[in-house]
């Protein structure tokens, strides 16, 4: 079975998590997994991008700790790092998920 | 008298306000001005990098919305947009901040 590489918590920087947020996309992904219980597969999440700009933009958000993601069967998997993320930057995702939600509400 | 180009809250985004954030020495500009009552001069604030370096982190602040920035004399006087950016994305300066800080007291 295939294990694509996290970073660790202490791994994490501010600045690669706010880069990896700074995109649309990407907004879209973390928005869309903080309404799922246990995550979502790519192929749940519906992003206006080919399949090969996806799966760029998940990495991003994995290599910088944002989100985890294993494989199940060939599919991935995609789940926020709520926890960790919460306990290095408090409120951070949260203002960031609120205020891209409000903003798609508009 | 010169005055510099700044968007209209309702031109401030979430992502280009999360990409001026992404970078270190912009964190550092951002987190001095949160100390500040009325803003500071750049020469004020200690960066690491040449003038001409540190006056385009100052622009990429302003044009994202982060800080406003006003002549006084041949000074620009930077200050953060923290009333229009907590309008729009309630808790994201803070926490920003809030993580940045207790980083370098680390």
């Amino acid at each position: 079975m295939r294990v694509l590489e996290h970073p660790d918590v202490e791994e994490i920087h501010l600045e690669a998590v706010l880069h990896a947020l700074a995109d649309p996309m990407r907004l879209e992904i973390v928005r869309f997994l903080a309404t799922t219980e246990d995550g979502a597969a790519c192929s749940e999440i519906e992003l206006a991008v080919t399949k090969s700009t996806g799966t760029h933009h998940y990495r991003v958000l994995r290599e910088a700790g944002v989100i985890n993601q294993v494989y199940r069967g060939t599919a991935k998997i995609n789940s926020l790092r709520s926890t960790d993320l919460d306990t290095l930057f408090p409120g951070l995702l949260a203002s960031v998920i609120s205020a891209a939600t409000r903003r798609s509400q508009r």
